[in-house]
């Protein structure tokens, strides 16, 4: 008997029609042979709801505080799912984090997991029971509450599958899948039906928001294969794994875009050890997350040091940088926040030549100017001007014949 | 530094503004130099919310599962009611019911308090935090969360109070206290000052809803006194204690009435022994409680049998009924759904003459007709017409003088 853990998002579960909908589709699993272990986020809009009524009552809640309220959404949706199955004649039963085992470290609101210690769920899949499981949340030593933070239920449902050695981790959501670009903007992008963890995690940090990129890692860590699928319809979704072909003919797998890009420079600064530190050791202080570093050549000594941040965060960036750039003798600071970022992810890419080439020509030819480039393994992003992102994206998916 | 048990109602805690007036409250409490636990029900019509939303998904909910989802709403109020006071400058935790030690049997949905383990408690108040408390819940040796059933919270404040060795366990709800009589069938009602544990437990029984029996009996078991008062006012409410003198010269408390009572009469039936336990037995299995029971003496060996239910359970007591007491040999057997009771409680009547006297002459003067009667060593009670209810409690108030 196989064991597979599935996981359905707060717009999967988001009234009591869309649970027995859930509930059906975990039953067709169970009916199949398997075990099943279901992790659940809470219901629509309940996070946001909660969060609304304590700062109605504090403008700076506690985070312990607030990680034990929130807590409360994934609850709800957890015993619902487990009486909707009961109601359709299957044994479920319902975990909080605590009960479930997750143990996590005590940094309230973005809390780590530490381990799973996974007993209570093997004494009741054992007992025939379907479980199903608070995501989002774990429990410190202490028997604290915590939230595991942004991705938090993804993050469940994959710690789940490492630590009970399930055949699959099944995240479902509102998407069919990973795409070759964001749909919105490339009618023609195709499903990918199968991509490599680091590829899924160059696509899910620069944009394709199907799912969290720490659920990503963990999956790559402890090997767990994940699949990508709607909640909604029974089409395939995509595989995340280990295994996919590194010699395949066209390497490009996606296009990542993100509009969220703010650029500050600092222009003609002596080039001296210690310069990079006095600027980016302060805006780790104003927790401030600097996202592309790029620092050019230096002639005579100078050099010119440019980064990228979320447009939020660049009024209280340049209230940092100002004052610095002045003491470490810059001769100018500017910004500009009008700023996209796009993207080829691929694995091999870098070992084969002509596909910077390819990306920048095509760019070109449509007279979009690049105004930084930042390489990883499996990524080239170019830094263009915000309006442009969208025409960027449909050019890139269309020169590297990414329709199929 | 004394240390309080304080515990709001849902009606308290109703909205953002409400949690606000009972953090104000707490911080008084506490500005006087107390220590101070707070337990808390949920928010207004929480808990009924939650249990339609089950129903919508399952017509007949798991316990175990019903009571993790009713848990929520307790851990939601009580991390507003800390986030509150921390807005106001208190250091402040909530501790659900598990986290507060509050250890059960597993008797889902009414689940008995076994022991409370006050290690976190203490450890918190030794902090100098205001510890606030998820009301109603507890959990099993197994870590599975139970609901405590009706008047839960009342009871987890006065568990807590009995096991930190609180001076006092104040008990804040929607009403100013406990009153000779129902306010609204007699104006002239006067509040009562104190009264003891067996006298708050008749009243509480008898129908005045102040608070529930079961943690009024917890007080008693463990000598905790106990304060009623209002949440929205001043005033100084009923302190309920063992303390009470004795020789007071009216021994008369108050008055209490129930309008839910049915009565079902076994007529003729031969008065040998098993023939209680033949009715009784059968009642118990399907679920009905029975309240009040009396048997005539016998004569000729034939004996009437009488007891009364709540009305809703009429129908269901019949169906048992009616076949058994044929099987018993008994001539009829009549029902009466139209009934309610009456009584007056004080301790020491008993051993006083003329209270029952006067009582029956007062609802004889009023052409009120008394068809049971039973008492208790600190109650009379009389089951009248349904009809005649009101009336029976204002003439028995003026009769023992309780305007004061």
């Amino acid at each position: 008997m196989a064991l597979i853990v599935q996981k359905y998002g707060g717009s999967s579960v988001a009234d009591a029609e869309k649970i027995k909908n859930v509930a059906r589709r975990v039953a067709q699993t169970r009916e199949k042979g398997n075990q099943v272990v279901v992790v659940v986020s809470a219901m629509g809009d309940t996070t946001d709801e909660l969060i609304k009524l304590a700062y109605q009552i504090n403008d700076r809640p506690d985070e312990r505080e607030l990680d034990m309220l929130l807590s409360t959404g994934e609850i709800i949706s957890c015993t619902l799912l487990a009486m909707a199955l009961e109601a359709m004649g299957y044994e479920a039963i319902s975990l909080s984090g605590a009960q479930a085992g997750i143990r996590t470290d005590s940094s309230y609101s973005r809390a780590r997991i530490q381990r799973v210690d996974p007993e209570r769920i093997t004494k009741e899949l054992d007992k025939g029971n379907i479980v199903i499981v608070a995501g989002f949340q774990g429990i410190t030593d202490e028997m604290d509450v915590t939230t595991l933070g942004r991705g938090g239920s993804d993050t469940t449902a994959v710690a789940l599958a490492a630590s009970l050695g399930a055949g699959v981790c099944q995240i479902y959501t509102d998407v069919e899948g990973v795409f070759s670009a964001d749909p919105r903007l490339v009618p023609e992008a195709k499903k990918v039906s199968e991509i490599g963890y680091e590829e899924m995690l160059e696509l899910a940090t620069y944009g394709a928001k199907v799912m969290h990129p720490r659920a990503v890692e963990l999956g790559e860590l402890f090997n767990v294969p994940i699949l990508v699928a709607s909640s909604f319809t029974e089409n395939p979704g995509t595989l995340i794994h280990g295994g996919v072909s590194m010699e395949v003919r066209n390497k490009v797998r996606g296009i990542a875009h993100d509009l969220d890009v703010a650029k500050i420079t600092l222009v003609g600064i002596p080039d001296r050890p210690g310069t990079a530190a006095a600027i980016f050791e302060p805006l780790a202080k104003a927790n401030i997350s600097v996202d592309t570093i790029v620092q050019n050549a230096s002639v005579n000594n100078i050099t010119d040091l440019t980064f990228t941040i979320a447009k939020s965060q660049l009024k209280k960036a340049m209230d940092v940088v100002k004052p610095l750039a002045r003491s470490i003798g810059a001769k100018d600071c500017a910004s500009d926040a009008k700023l996209g970022k796009v993207s080829i992810i691929g694995t091999g890419m870098q070992n084969t030549p002509g596909y910077a080439a390819r990306m920048f020509g095509a760019l070109s030819e449509h007279g979009i100017n690049i105004q930084l480039i930042t390489t990883s393994e499996i990524r080239i992003t170019c830094i263009i001007a915000e309006d442009k992102v969208k025409e960027a994206v449909r050019v890139l998916h269309r020169a590297f014949e990414l329709e199929g």
